[in-house]
């Protein structure tokens, strides 16, 4: 059986996760599947309890990300810390060293697209995300693989659960926003400080990501327009309602001829269209090209095993090639 | 710019969606993504006006397959003939000459999985068939490759347009079984002896497809119990509609401990369920896996340009890999 090495940035919810499927839960089918072993050689990881919890040998533990991104037992770099700066420069570091590099994390993705890219591209390692938008939904790698025969005129995404569970229990529970945002964040689906989620910073994140997929364009998340849910009341939800429709917080960008139109913003969606269907935490990233028309893919966009699945998809994709 | 040569069998439908797609409408896009340039080199089919129409050299024509499972400049053949034994027999030695193969044949790859998958393993060719479940859909792909780590637990699918598109007249129009029927056929969806599409033996190939790659266990065809629509009435539909739901054609496979179980049955499907809103010609493919959880892929499951979207995606992972 081959033999492939793996470093796991920060073992918190994703990294945890990825270690779990990949390790314990689905190893011999893992294995079976693809004739490859995966070991575990470094962790950067302060917390030695994490380590513990989830059985890995704690002489794995390195707190210096040189000590990963210049081993020579380390073939995969999963990177699972969070923030920007700090892992995109340890992810670039990876990838310039010729590490092939997995990573959950969209906003460092979004605001260094560019310069990753670019450092996989120089060394020739890979450098793959599929994580970083809709959680386990495999619609980056079907955007970039399966549908490359496509040239694309549209995408649309609700691909923030958070607020998607918010939007959802306004409309068909009728709770004010404070409940649902409360119940939210007492599921673990909103965070303390919701910013990021209701404010659409986290779907420009993806959006721009999804973007630079479909239409080859990379836009900062910076220079997205955005208009997050906050200002969403009742009475828009009921005059969606009235119109038979649903107000929905759509990551949207469309192509015509030579301009690519895109924003973040609460949108009335139809009935009818597939989107609307798409409730409490889910999410579904809707594309439309020019051979396949319409396709839609909906699941989980967030939780640890399916950000995991997505993460583990991506480490399989890389081992097979190595 | 690397060459690939590729040959058709068939320039019917799906052949010349196929063709159009990848030499015409999005070659220089395709050529641009992937710095392949694909030559059609052969193609096996009597009916010169296909080739006309599409502006193929009638050189390229040739009436005897083994010139095209034999000839050195072919790399990947693309069977688009339709039928099982001429096709499947085609397939086969062409993967055992080490050509590698895409079909959307689902009769063909259904009746001889296990001969045609084992053929191309014997050679090391590759044998593709995305389109053969879900038309454009890009489940397939994304079951072996974003998904391999996941064990998966169920799948369900609403795989045929047909008899999508007549249930959903008959929920939501109140018309009649024949009346719809009738309308399917004036709109192209249905063929002109609908037996395949309404008895479910179309729906039962693409079953014993998924569950090939979901469970790794090849049931033939014939050994999945299927019940068509032609017994649905009008009362089922009411009754489902006043329990809160729609009545679907699944096919559906649970795997329970080492229990497979499956079938092809007008299922009664909750509103709140992905699949309820699944309408008209649409399918949809709805998998649950260990890690992942549920996920939905949905789209348009026929057509020229759909299911050629998907037919020029197996040959895009090809052509990278030679």
């Amino acid at each position: 059986m081959k033999n492939v090495n793996i470093a796991i940035l920060g073992l918190g919810t994703v990294g945890g996760g990825t270690y779990e499927i990949l390790s314990k839960m689905n190893r011999g089918l893992i294995e079976n599947r693809t004739g490859i072993q995966f070991t575990l050689t470094k962790v950067l990881e302060r917390d030695l309890s994490r380590l513990e919890a989830l059985g890995i040998d704690p002489a794995c533990a390195v707190t210096d990300p040189d000590l990963i991104t210049e081993a020579d037992d380390v073939d995969i770099v999963i990177e699972s810390l969070g923030g920007i700066d700090f892992p995109s420069a340890v992810m670039e570091k990876a990838l310039l060293n010729g590490k092939s590099v997995v990573t959950p994390n969209k906003a460092a993705v979004a605001a260094n697209f560019d310069k990753l890219t670019k450092a996989a591209k120089s060394s020739g390692a890979q450098f793959r995300f599929e994580a970083s938008v809709g959680g386990g939904i495999p619609a980056l790698t079907a955007i970039q693989e399966a549908l490359s025969g496509n040239k694309f005129t549209e995408v649309m995404g609700i691909v923030n659960g958070t607020t998607n569970y918010i939007l959802t229990k306004m409309g068909e529970e009728g709770w004010s926003y404070e409940d649902a945002l409360k119940d939210a964040q007492a599921r673990g689906f909103a965070e303390a400080d919701p910013t990021a989620d209701v404010e659409g910073i986290d779907a420009a994140n993806k959006l721009s990501i999804l973007m630079a997929l479909c239409f080859g364009e990379y836009i900062h998340p910076d220079d997205i327009t955005r208009e997050g849910i906050t200002g969403v009341t009742m009475a828009d939800i009921e005059e969606a309602k009235a119109k038979g429709g649903k107000i929905k917080l759509i990551a949207g960008a469309k192509k015509r001829g030579a301009i690519l139109s895109y924003s973040v913003k609460p949108t009335f969606i139809p009935n009818e269209h597939p989107l609307a269907g798409v409730s409490n935490e889910f999410n579904a990233i809707y594309v439309t090209g020019n051979a396949v028309g319409e396709l839609m893919f909906y699941g989980k966009g967030a939780g640890a095993l399916p950000t995991g699945s997505a993460v583990v998809g991506d480490i399989i994709a890389i081992a097979k090639t190595l």
